[in-house]
């Protein structure tokens, strides 16, 4: 089967590199033209996954149409903002039944949709195997070939099976969900917790309170996704748990890097404009708290990080407020949906 | 209340000093009456807790029925093969009615008792008020007066309610819970996945990996944990979850730092040999595993870690069957009892 890559950042590179052991059909799209032409002559993604080789056997190009048509798997690997204008883009060439994979991470818009929802809006009438494709899985270490472990989710079963069977090798691990929605909550909502934790290092606050708080953000990511129709267990795998353990303990994460700035006594303007970074958490921060007040879903962290940013509360501040919360139960945290 | 604190290692007399800001009646026993003397002259516990002052308010003893006598919370905080023994001891002195403490973590015996159980049998007749408390909590952080949470689980309503109001603190977050043998199973069993993280680290297999093993890990420990009636939610939470983070990223954790021993090819007999460590996620796992093998629980990861502990199989090698494993939907390893 062909499989074609929308996205040649390190994660897009990366999951061609690892498909490239096992198949002999891979295009790998990247935007510019001078990209492409720089990739094909150098075989190695310089600026986003330095020091790995890329197979022969990867075809590159920034002809969209060479890439998608024809293809049997369509993966979407753009920032997450990009994820429904490529999707628009591809469809006048995507294959009829065709997967789509979106393996970005985030929200696909101010107004909080999923980018499995933007997708199917884009190629209505086309295929409907859309599958969510994240788990804890640093672009840096796949190339690499270390070995890791994933979720693919849909709610075609057919889709998923397909590709489990693609992905699946003896270091890249994939696990089948039919949550589609709780793997896309767990990889877009991680970035605030991330940031969080980063404010706590920042003030050098110790490992019990970092565990303690990736242990109580994910509690409270799942009672935003169970909300909107995730299945709580899916919060407590790889797409959940797992990657929020990885992007909460790792220094790549930049989300991590500006709240240990934060921490530090720097103003998230300050970051921004100084670091030039863009940074994922901080929006969707901003974006889910302003959800989460409409639907009255308690996320005490979410809303402490949004003081933070906004320059309402110090770090200090923030963490006191946390601390002196009522005294409870933890099972009555936990979304009653669910229980 | 007057609070008795049974065992001054680490964890015994960090909580000490936790409680000390808002308590004036508590004492801390130690076995030996040299040690409780040079605790009293030195006000600090210079092997388990160095650099720590114990404030004045607290009494020091090695007399168990000076402690005991007159208290109403008593905390046993000894190795977890001594807890059997030191509840037999305090029972005589015991109030009517005192609540109990079980802080410590582990397995009570090789049949695989839980610490609370083989306290209540100790204490029948004279208090069924038993508490186990457990989260991620290393001593050295919570006598620094860093912010933590934890979790203090009962079948007994109103003893959990006295030991949230005991111990909660600005610094020291207290949540309760129902499910006391959630609570214990989880921080015994994620030694073992400490010990397998650190296989992991000393074979620099990276941060991915590493979450995906944390996360299949828990979910492991749930299927044990549930087939023994704890509740698959406790898991998740910080006796659970947290602890299994904090005990897998830090690098004060003996059981991680064998792991890693075994990564870079050591057998575990040279290691618990050579060092004179006490390994508890080694006792912890073959025990485990042989109860699983006799219940029919699938817990692979423990089943490699008991491979590598009695050299059957190499460190590749236990990672090789692990990710060769069937594909799989990520819900159907969750234990069928919470579906």
């Amino acid at each position: 089967m062909k499989i074609a890559m929308i996205g040649a950042g390190g994660w897009g590179t990366a999951m061609m590199i690892s498909l490239a052991g096992r198949h002999k059909d891979l295009v790998l799209y990247c935007r510019k033209p001078e990209t492409a032409e720089k990739l094909n002559r150098e075989r190695e993604n310089k600026e986003y996954l330095p020091g790995v080789h890329l197979p022969e056997v990867i075809r590159i190009t920034s002809d969209l149409k060479e890439a998608v048509e024809g293809a049997g798997c369509v993966v979407i690997c753009t920032p997450s903002k990009a994820v429904a204008d490529t999707a628009g883009k591809i469809a006048k060439w995507l294959e009829k039944d065709a997967v789509v994979v979106s393996a970005s991470k985030g929200l696909a818009d101010d107004e909080g949709h999923r980018l499995s929802e933007v997708i199917a809006q884009k190629v209505a009438g086309i295929t409907d195997r859309i599958v969510a494709l994240s788990g804890p899985n640093h672009a840096e270490e796949v190339g690499a070939g270390l070995p890791c472990a994933t979720v693919a989710a849909s709610e075609v079963p057919e889709a998923v099976q397909i590709v489990q069977d693609l992905f699946m090798s003896p270091v890249f691990r994939v696990y089948r969900s039919d949550d589609i929605r709780g793997v896309e909550y767990g990889g877009a909502l991680k970035n605030i917790m991330a940031l969080a934790c980063g404010v706590l290092d920042g003030i050098k606050l110790g490992d019990n309170s970092r565990a303690a708080l990736m242990t109580r953000g994910l509690v409270e990511m799942t009672r935003f996704g169970v909300r909107f129709g995730a299945k709580m267990n899916t919060f407590f795998g790889l797409s959940g748990m797992g990657d929020l353990v990885v992007t909460c303990t790792s220094s790549h994460s930049r989300n991590h890097t500006a709240g240990v700035m934060m921490g530090e006594g720097k103003t998230a303007k300050e970051i921004v404009e100084g670091t030039n970074m863009v940074v994922e958490g901080m929006r969707t921060a901003l974006l889910v708290h302003e959800i989460a007040k409409r639907e009255h879903i308690d996320m005490p962290i979410t809303e402490e990080v949004c003081c933070l940013i906004n320059g309402e509360h110090t770090a200090r501040k923030a963490l006191e407020v946390l601390m002196a919360r009522a005294k409870k139960a933890e099972s009555e945290t936990y979304p009653t949906e669910s229980l």
